[in-house]
């Protein structure tokens, strides 16, 4: 069966690693960046190499298309090329580098193919420089008001916008040149998984159903404030231990429902947070994700059950925001199903956690994920690693799915 | 039966007021800043007013006396003027204040006493821009290295040390001056609860025995980090569930003690305490305090039942220092208890949990402390309040208790 190549796709990994390279094995490649420019030359360089045509959109998307025997819209394939700080040299970066040896493969095997392939980068995936994350595809797909996203200011630099980031990057496209079904015919998005589920359980390929839908709460405990050393534990309003109790009743709760739901109590802060006063004010947050709307509506009626006072301290909650579950395209999901059994690489179904562009761009036609093992679940941070082999198995699998696709 | 002046102490109150005034009904009166030394220059002119002769020892510690009928050693009673930023017209003060109108009444009543009488100023005893706290008692008392005191550094001003503020002020004297038993035969310190025990009680005087011993502790757990959407529950190590499994179990062992300890969970951190990442490391902290050393011991013995790994996550926990329980001349605690009842105020033996200078003296000398109610148990802020009715109570069983000594 015709594969891709690991010697080019490790290449591919190696030479794009040192765009931002930290000397600390990850790298920090904020969107539009010098780091992300020379990325985007090395990416528009190589697709060209190929014969791909390279266009851009108004919000700097970029879009190499190689030609297919028909007249036909396209596939595309891709992810994004930016980072967080000290991020990892896999997020994001290999469905790029994923799709782009695909397209590699496709044309140096003349492997016959009706649709053009158009190996995609978006652009500001990760929001680490500019708000929101997902910005362009969030304007693509009509979730972002373009305006705000283009006034939307540089954490490290006051007054300074994405959209002068943009204007001054070189890479304004056209409008015209947008993601849009009469062009496109199904998008593809390979990704590390950025968890541990795969790695533990010794599985090759994430067979992405989905994105799970979440709820993100912010709790309040209001007690009162007094000496450590002068207040009788029967006068007490600690806040803190009004805090812990609820954070108790959430595991207690939550643990009973469906074991696929993960929750995360992940900041905590005390006021006023001296050894020797007792707090008079805590917070905390509470996410909750669960591919099945029931099994969140499930986690806001136990927030809801929550009594007014804890502990003699009063408790407040609102939804900091939430996310209704995304579900890919069941024929593409399908495919990649299909794809990791041609190879016999082995597979499961799974839910995204995180967010992706593919889950925006649902929303304009038909998608899918492939998720491949992330050692350690580790992502985000400069440990983030999956090995050659397990990044030329997703290869392979985008390869034969998008041929499905083709096929169609 | 004679008593003190409400109007004198009152007046003595509300000009003490000024030295600091927030505008927000409290003071911020470090220790020798230049409202502390106003304080210390009215102090001074109305104790000489009433005959008394002032010196200084080598800490600045104040020593006004007035004369007794025979060659005796002194009874000494008062307290702190400074304050901590932003705090009461009470803490410190009144026990310099009632002592001033002690003085007062015995020179205007011309109340026959054999022991010449002291009213005493501490220096820097809030510790609040040169630590410690309590500086001078410790001096004084053999307790902190004088040198090391001297070399305190300001907290607001590099390299300007406490020594630098002594010599400033002008008030270094003679280390012959030092309070010791030769020259003073009992030390007296009018404190307000800072808690609410006596005012909830309806008590209007407390009696009290000594000050609690306390431990303080610090926790940490490690676990490790994890992506909100990514870790499946059965894969986490949450430090912070650790850390609440822990709180809880404190809780649950240390509420089975004496129904007099104290325990207060004041301070807790989460890292990486970001909402959507499971927290890798939590502190918290524990204080302790009871009268009884062995219900600390107990304390103690519960903290080091606690497993090394709790949530699979690892604990470790210090001592972050401790204080042995400090009891006051039983003689002259009964003489503070008989004086509340001469005047038919109601009392309650307690214990102190915050420190005192007294708590230092009682090693030189014998000593106790009498405590007036605090509203709302309010204190180191500016809504600390003792209504002038109660802080005359007080001065009433000091004046009654200075005289029961002086008849021993």
């Amino acid at each position: 069966m015709i594969a891709c190549s690991f010697e080019r796709l490790d290449d591919k990994i190696k030479t794009f690693s040192k765009f931002g390279d930290t000397g600390k094995g990850g790298i920090t490649r904020f969107s539009l960046s010098p780091e992300a420019l020379m990325a985007r030359a090395e990416y528009k360089k190589r697709m060209e190499a190929i014969g791909a045509t390279v266009v851009t959109d108004d919000m700097g998307n970029m879009y190499a298309t190689i030609p297919g025997s028909e007249n036909l819209p396209a596939i595309v394939a891709g992810s994004h090329l930016d980072s967080v700080r000290q991020g990892g040299n896999f997020d994001g970066v290999l469905g790029v580098l994923t799709a782009m040896e695909v397209a590699e493969t496709i044309v140096k095997e003349k492997i016959p193919h009706r649709h053009p392939l158009t190996v995609m980068v978006w652009t500001n995936e990760e929001g680490a420089r500019f708000e929101p994350a997902m910005m362009s595809s969030g304007v693509i797909c009509n979730k972002f008001d373009k305006a705000a996203m283009l006034a939307s200011v540089a954490k490290d630099k006051p007054g300074y916008t994405f959209g002068q980031a943009l204007e001054e990057s070189g890479y304004i496209g056209s409008e015209k040149n947008r993601l849009t079904p009469d062009k496109y015919v199904a998008l593809m998005e390979l990704h590390i998984e950025q968890g541990p589920v795969l790695e533990a359980e010794g599985i090759q390929i994430g067979v992405v159903e989905g994105v799970c839908g979440m709820v993100n709460y912010e709790f309040t405990f209001v007690g009162q404030a007094g000496h450590a050393g002068t207040t009788p534990m029967k006068y007490r309003k600690d806040a803190l231990y009004a805090a812990v109790k609820t954070i108790q009743y959430l595991h207690d709760e939550l643990n009973e429902l469906d074991s696929k739901l993960v929750y995360t109590t992940g900041k905590i802060s005390a006021h006023p947070n001296i050894h020797t006063i007792i707090p008079d004010e805590v917070k905390f947050t509470l996410d909750a994700r669960h591919q099945d709307p029931e099994v969140i509506k499930q986690v806001v009626e136990i927030i809801h059950k929550i009594p007014a006072e804890v502990e003699k301290c009063k408790v407040s909650f609102t939804e900091a925001w939430s996310r209704k579950t995304v579900n890919f395209t069941p024929e593409i999901v399908n495919y990649v199903e299909k794809s990791a059994n041609d190879f016999g690489y082995s597979s499961m179904r799974l839910y995204s956690g995180p967010g992706h562009d593919a889950q925006f761009a649902i929303d304009v036609l038909p998608a899918a994920m492939i998720f491949v093992p992330s050692v350690g679940g580790h992502s985000h941070c400069e440990l983030e690693f999956t090995p050659t082999e397990d990044c030329l198995n997703g290869a392979n699998v985008l390869l034969k799915t998008v041929l499905y696709i083709d096929q169609q």
